[in-house]
């Protein structure tokens, strides 16, 4: 077989067989196919797509390329939530005790962050003692145990996967859909996931910028789940605005905290009850949405959301004594308010300036390898429709390194706002459900 | 400036700047862009194409890249044909010594053959002494003085082409239309030619498969080498059957020398007329294709052009004598003679398999460095349209090496003709001529 006319077919709009699939993925994998016809391969996909059919041959052969985790047997018991990445996003620890304290097992395996989008493992890494690397059969019985488990993704996971993406950031193909579904969809499939629900995030503050690509996205991603003999459902998300209070990584655990406390930004309560619903449902303990929400509103109620979040941390060597002293968290040495210019009504607030933001103040990484600083971080006490003084104050900023210009930032923080003069309709925070 | 930015910007159709257009150019000629973008970006390329500005800055870049042959001056004075390649086509050789003949001057740059396609350079070096290597002070020199040069093509032309042909070969991105047109212009305007008439093939036994592609190849060039301040033309040619009697490195030159003395098959003969016709009226010798056929058809039948062969063979260290013997040219060891198993008129003989035949039997290269046996070849002396009897000889297969498995070969070579039991319609050789 000749990688040359296997681009050809793809550039040609020809459908692979199964063989060309597996003969270029297991190429580029073991080095036999270089680089430059990797990215010509890609960019013809990016062209030309994948068909259902390539896809789901092309995510199993990128699969067998590394580790499977965990055991096919166990899948079908597990539920996962996977987000495609936002600013201020914590809602995977928030849901992920409600679901588990409903009885699920929720076993989440979850990559780092990276640019402007955090991490759930970098957050949970902010609490003292954490550990996010745990063999997997330790993890398997976490499972069994306590129903929750949340650790570091294998880096053999799927290793097709790493040399493409690795690839794709340099050659401007990041964002083919069938690329984005088949690299999601092979590690959550590797890393013991079948029963997944899906947050596709659109808008400045995540990777799909238009509402389209997000739905494509979110019909590829269940279609490919399905082809694997899962249940999936996408729900596709505003992220234009950060999500809550708080981005940066204690701070968002503290923000976590308040929300299985049932304090709860509006934003955040609308999506934890539409996602924690949605995995209650494929996970079988409901069958409809209301239901669901019943059961979340009382795990929210009764605290036991938070209890399960306690014996998570207890479990995986975390020092749960922060819920009730948030200075124990790691803390910034300095804090910097931001007042409004003038007064009016909040419109907009750029989620990816903001994330651009954290990530300058060293609260995310730009290269894979970065220290992150987890106390650094900003708080937004005034969100989107909130009417706003002259001189109140719309953020907070923590960091803890001399080395920022503060006053650029605090420049760049205020051209996130846009303000009117009269209170827009609310802006829609769901735009679609895709089972 | 980065890169990704470039590739992206093609990817998403928009037009490049000549910002873009240089750094790119340098950056993968100089290595500091890596072939995997380069690969990336030439599939871009070949989706959403370049339009005209881009496509003459594009090609103004990879001329700079290397060396410029000839200088400006003199360009005006010459005219050049390019083919883009067929099997047997050896028009260039007979076509050059005519119009030469007639007072143009006509230096010839020619790179070496490949694949089924043979190059004018390996034809030449089938006679004894030929020299192809000539320097440029030199070859400007022989160019005054007689008129005629035909050399091979400096190393160092448009060096950004050579690296570029590289990953296309291997990554499907060859039939690129703007990227075909830039790398036949660049070499041509850095040799020193921009008085171009272009042979464009299209069909079995040339790059071109369809007349579509051949037509669209044939106004970019055009279009192209005006952009430079040239004059050309392009003429759109059959190439589904093989051009004259003979293919082969040595078998081509008798069949020049024998066109010269006037002894032209007939599609040779159409197409001489017309393309030496062009060269005429581009070169301003006549300003009809009426009295450019006269001129050659005076140069023809008074030996003139056949002189001009020979002096330029003289000229580069050739020894003409061949000419009245053709037993000192190179010779085949083994000549195997193919019949045809039944009777009819041949409708359709397949240049790609004449060409590939004579590829296998050592007469083309399948690699730039493989080593050519000039006496290799073949020969038919049956075209489209004769009436075959059963057991009349329509092939001969030249050859001088036992590991071929001549069997086989016979069998290629039958499969390449199609019969018919009425004659048909006579097929057309010149599709469309492009000015």
């Amino acid at each position: 077989m000749n990688p040359v006319e296997i681009i050809r077919n793809k550039r040609d709009g020809k459908i692979l067989t199964v063989k060309e699939i597996q003969y270029f993925v297991k190429g580029f994998t073991n080095g036999e196919i270089p680089d430059y016809q990797v990215s010509a391969f890609v960019m013809a996909v990016y062209f030309n797509g994948l068909n259902d059919n390539e896809l789901y041959q092309f995510t199993k052969e990128m699969i067998e390329t590394g580790e499977i985790v965990i055991p096919n047997a166990n899948m079908d018991k597990y539920v996962d939530k996977h987000s495609t990445g936002g600013v201020g996003d914590k809602l995977t620890l928030i849901i992920a005790p409600i679901v588990a304290a409903c009885g699920l097992k929720f076993p989440k395996m979850s990559g780092k962050g990276l640019s402007f989008s955090g991490g759930t493992i970098d957050k949970l890494e902010s609490i003292k003692g954490f550990k996010v690397n745990i063999n997997k059969n330790d993890f398997i019985k976490q499972i069994d145990e306590i129903g929750i488990g949340i650790i570091g993704q294998s880096e053999n996971l799927a290793k097709a996967d790493k040399q493409l993406y690795t690839i794709r950031d340099v050659t401007a193909t990041v964002e083919s859909i069938p690329l984005i579904a088949s690299s999601i969809v092979s590690k959550k499939i590797a890393s013991g996931s079948k029963n997944i629900v899906f947050d596709v995030k659109v808008g400045a503050g995540a990777f799909m910028k238009d509402i389209n690509s997000g739905l494509n996205l979110a019909n590829t991603l269940v279609e490919l789940v399905k082809k694997f003999g899962g249940s999936s459902v996408a729900v596709v998300t505003n992220m234009n605005s950060p999500l809550g209070h708080y981005v940066g990584n204690s701070l968002e655990i503290i923000e976590v905290v308040e929300c299985l406390k049932g304090n709860m930004p509006k934003d955040i309560e609308e999506l934890v009850y539409e996602l924690a619903g949605q995995l209650l449902i494929i996970g079988g303990k409901t069958s409809s949405l209301t239901d669901s929400k019943l059961i979340v509103k009382e795990k929210i109620k009764n605290l036991t959301g938070l209890d399960k979040f306690k014996e998570l941390i207890s479990y995986q060597g975390g020092d749960p004594s922060f819920i009730n002293n948030y200075n124990l968290l790691p803390q910034a040495k300095y804090e910097t308010i931001v007042k409004a210019d003038n007064e009016g009504f909040i419109s907009f607030i750029d989620a990816e300036k903001i994330g651009m933001i954290s990530l300058n103040i060293g609260a995310g990484r730009m290269k894979k390898d970065d220290e992150i600083d987890y106390a650094a971080g900003i708080y937004l006490p005034r969100k989107i429709g909130d009417k706003v003084e002259k001189n109140d104050i719309i953020g907070k900023i923590y960091y803890s390194t001399e080395n920022i210009e503060i006053n650029l930032i605090i420049k760049k923080f205020k051209s996130a706002f846009k303000f009117v003069q009269k209170p827009e309709e609310e802006t829609k925070l769901i735009y679609n459900v895709i089972r």
